[in-house]
């Protein structure tokens, strides 16, 4: 199964990809999508859903997963990491790919245990995880790769029900959706 | 001209269409997008995307206006709306209409004279502009269309300049885009 891990910004947005089998993790392929700020918004919004579906269409994940949101920034800059995941998460559901929402503490936890760790504790496990320390990760895509890794791991927990279609597994995981 | 006014939200989108010519006013259409609170945030963007991309091929407008950020909500409703606004952004770019952002202390202004006027107020003026007293308009309805007025006010003001490309757009106008 490949999961592509995303941790969008109007600056710069973060992307891992990351294949899990037989109880295995394994990189695929990392990166970030710089957004110049010279841009306008609406070009950058247009730049992360291209981009993305360039990715999603390249590496066809089978599950997508994003950060939620998160807090103490200011209202604008929470608008505008609204707007980046919401063209990220519509890019997926534009290729049919289930998307799922965890928040940064759940990331921490999963990867490192520990609900606040900090970025190179993240880096550092997530180096250790996909076996890869020589790898110089930034932290947008270590971030992105820990977002991925936090989504396997949920669905190597015993309740994870794999649906066929984007319906069924509404249906089947109601919490795994983004409400 | 013919300019879309969107008023963006997770549970109702609003929009309105209005062309403007000779100095004149005239309402072409009006709507709400229901956004079902049982579907999933990725399938509301969907429809929202879907239902504006709709809209522009259909009626093809000059430029594309919605409203900005404003305060006073928790993180996490400004964070839906800011999904909302980016695939409705997107949905003009992807369709190469120059889209506009303005507070709805500027809508207001232009509208009813007042930056502190009442939905209300806003909705009688909107009626009275485009002489349509006798539609009731829901307020997202109404507030849609005044976006549009209100950009179509900056457009009759003589420092704007018509451009025929998004680039010479955001060259010519670098207030009018969302940075």
């Amino acid at each position: 199964m490949i999961i592509l891990g995303v941790d969008p910004g109007t600056n710069i947005t973060g992307y891992g990809l990351i294949e899990y089998t037989n109880n295995k993790f394994r990189r695929i392929s990392h990166g970030v999508i710089n957004l110049p700020s010279s841009k306008p918004i609406p070009e950058r919004l247009k730049i992360i859903y291209d981009e993305l579906s360039n990715l999603l269409k390249i590496y066809k994940p089978d599950e997508f997963a994003i950060e939620t949101a998160f807090y103490g920034k200011n209202v604008q800059s929470v608008m505008k990491i609204g707007y980046a995941r919401g063209v990220s998460i519509l890019a997926a559901i534009h290729n049919k790919i289930p998307a799922s929402e965890y928040s940064p503490r759940e990331v921490k936890k999963a990867v490192v245990g520990r609900g606040a760790a900090s970025k190179d504790q993240v880096s550092y496990m997530v180096k250790a995880i996909l076996n890869v320390k020589k790898i110089k990760f930034k932290p947008d895509e270590s971030d992105a790769l820990a977002i991925a890794l936090c989504h396997a791991f949920r669905l190597k927990a015993p309740t994870f029900k794999k649906s066929k279609s984007w319906k069924e597994f509404v249906e089947a995981n109601p919490n795994r959706v983004i409400k």
